[in-house]
């Protein structure tokens, strides 16, 4: 089985420190692979019960019939190096530890972790963590993590995996994937990496089938070399990776230090591995979602060139310099397109790039849905980007014409809505058409995207 | 009477070209004014109708038994020269034109506009427009108005003014602060600027005492060395100017050309005459607003220390790494503070600048609300920044928590809560605490406000 598998995709996983409260660190992933109805065997490990949350439970590893895939070790830190001992001495391959206290706390936690990483040598066996939230994959269901993050509603399968050393980030990440109701393979935080590092977590996501875009929040890169050659790995298997780099600047450093014993500023030239493998560096999880969807979408920018179709004059105006300040451009019509352009818009519109479709748009709803059309078809344009404000009046058949657009993976469409319809831009995201609030965030994702 | 009051101040208004339709360019000034009970006189001109909206109506300008003080002027363009020629002759001093088809077509529409700025010449009678969406003054609820973003909610009264080339987006402004609930002033639409620029109105929004925060959205400079001294007028009267600038780029400056007639690339270097007056240029609508809402806030930043306060470990380095990148800085606590912070977290938590919480504050979520004082009373920070996420179970009682904290204008708290609960940081953002959904929208704004 190749490196990582039989640890992100265990069939039989054991939960050492097993709650019946389903809201505690030891209950939680119970509770989530209950209800989510895990496709593998889970078993609950709890010094004095007999059943936990209704599932028949084990008094130690060592009572374990045979070794499971999986050891998550839900203990406080005291305890963590006698349940891995244990875990080891019955052959179980891979652990998952939560606790923190190690090496990001003091000289002390840094002698620990030592201990911890010691248990490992000469073994086969691998560790996720310490000072982690684990890791989710929803092919199987297989939550061993006790985020919060999914309390309310359920992660929805897809394409999109992620990993970084921030737990919380993660969190966040899984909120924001959930609200934007885009589809999750693997999702893993790294923590402290005493033992499994990001480059072999990227390695991994870069030869799964089930992972289409990969997405990072990295801090230390402590092996550059393997790290370089994962992303190779997965630019050579066509899947975009996007990532935040945290601790660039002597305060980050210091701040990632105490987060997961991180030394991000030990020379490695993170910015230059990112150039030669491709990788889009972001500034924020808005931006790696925007950057997430546009691949999960098909979409691909082959190009520099945007038409734009605007209801603003100046909102026409601000997205002709934003855009070509990053490197985009807006060329004027072809004769043949300004031509067919033409008899759509009313007599005071003139006929450039971006189009100002006018207040005449009210009178005349279809006006945007054939201006869209001619733009794509012409074949002058890399991506079309459509801004729109408030026009609740004639929102839903504005909307409705978009809806009727056939998609061209050639020249995908973006749509600015300021102040628009939740319901109706829902519907226009769901169409494959990104949707965003303000300019800026539109540009800074053609700009992650462009050739 | 200052220049540009009996205009702004108006107490007497004709609209000329007034409908019964409440949506019609002729009816929507009418209906505002009903509706918002404008303080001072309102007579409908239409050539055919007794009455207009219920309101007694007059069939002509030469009608009026004495001169308004301002026709507003909402008829098609072809009509436009007869009603300001009757208008001078009765001896009216204000106008605004919102008919468009001028010079932002072509050289028709450029000549048309020469003859319509030749009627004023020889006169201290004043034009606003062509091809504008007019003004508003919320201390009369003089709408002089037909934009539709106040339909479903009136504006709010206050100190944030705005004007710009823009109809559009100054509409789109309107329905931010609406939705921000955001006290408004006046609000201009200068279109073509045949006659008044805005470097008159900028003057003008400098010593009115209803005004004290100015945003703007400029194409063309079209007098920059009156415009520089407006400008300077409003910083000597401690009114901080924000400004979103259109048209820096080729592609943006064929766009102006199109929409208001504007040429901003004749040679006027924007750039230097923003850094003499104190400016802050922003990039987006959003952006103005957050600006805006620091300023009216009461808040000023009197220097560049941040201390940050973060539930997690991974989004502290974030705020570091971008804060320092955009020239904040982030130092260690003093001893004294570092004593008083350490008994109010747990012993897990390392002591230092950013501040980590962690898991920890879901047990005692007095944590947040105790580090923020410590931090705000120390005088060791000009700003503290507190980054939250998700939390709902103990949401409420963190929010509580801030609520307490007395203002300290030494010293502002912003908010960043991602995934937070709508109606909580709307109770946050009432206090004065300004909050944000990530963290490079509080970055930016850090950016424009510091010293």
């Amino acid at each position: 089985m190749p490196a990582l598998k039989s640890l992100f995709e265990a069939t039989s996983v054991a939960i050492v420190g097993a709650s019946d409260d389903p809201h505690k660190i030891g209950g939680r992933p119970i509770a989530y692979m209950k209800r989510l109805k895990y496709k593998g065997q889970l078993i609950p490990i709890n010094p004095k019960n007999d059943t936990i949350q209704g599932l028949p439970a084990k008094r130690s590893l060592l009572e374990l019939d045979a070794p499971v895939d999986l050891a998550v070790v839900a203990v406080p830190d005291a305890f963590v190096e006698k349940v891995i001992q244990e875990g080891l001495q019955l052959g179980i391959k891979n652990f998952v530890v939560f606790a923190s206290g190690y090496a990001e706390i003091n000289q002390q936690g840094i002698d620990k972790q030592a201990k911890l990483k010691a248990l490992f040598d000469g073994t086969d066996a691998r560790l996720l963590g310490p000072n982690c939230l684990g890791f989710i994959n929803t092919e199987t269901q297989l939550v061993a993590s006790f985020t919060t993050a999914m309390e309310q509603h359920p992660l929805k399968v897809g394409g999109l995996s992620f990993a970084g050393h921030s737990g919380a980030l993660g969190a966040y990440w899984l909120d924001k994937t959930i609200r934007a109701d885009i589809g999750v393979s693997k999702w893993v935080s790294s923590g402290n990496e005493a033992n499994l590092s990001l480059d072999e977590i990227v390695a991994y996501l870069a030869t799964d089938s089930q992972t289409t875009v990969i997405s990072l929040y990295i801090e230390e890169i402590r092996h550059p070399e393997k790290f370089e050659k994962a992303l190779k790995l997965a630019r050579k298997n066509n899947k975009p990776v996007i990532a935040l780099k945290g601790g660039k600047t002597a305060a980050g450093a210091r701040a990632t230090a105490a987060h997961t014993a991180s030394y991000p500023l030990k020379g490695v030239d993170y910015q230059a591995i990112f150039k030669r493998t491709g990788v889009i560096e972001v500034h924020s999880l808005s931006e790696m979602i925007h950057c997430s969807q546009f691949f999960l979408g098909g979409h691909k920018l082959l190009g520099n060139k945007v038409g734009i179709i605007s209801i603003s004059g100046g909102a026409g105006v601000m997205l002709c310099d934003q855009l070509e300040e990053h490197g985009l451009t807006i060329e004027p019509f072809s004769h043949p397109l300004h031509d067919k352009i033409k008899p759509l818009l009313s007599d005071f519109s003139t006929v450039q790039n971006p189009v100002d479709l006018t207040a005449a748009l009210v009178a005349q709803p279809n006006m945007l849905r054939d201006t869209t059309r001619q733009l794509v078809d012409s074949n002058e344009f890399n991506v079309v980007v459509i801004f729109m404000g408030l026009m609740d009046s004639v929102a839903q058949q504005l909307t409705n014409g978009l809806l009727k657009l056939k998609n061209n993976p050639a020249c995908p469409v973006l749509v600015i809505w300021m102040g628009g319809q939740a319901a109706l831009l829902a519907d226009i995201a769901k169409k494959g058409m990104l949707v965003f609030e303000e300019i800026p965030d539109l540009v800074t994702l053609l700009s992650n995207v462009k050739p």
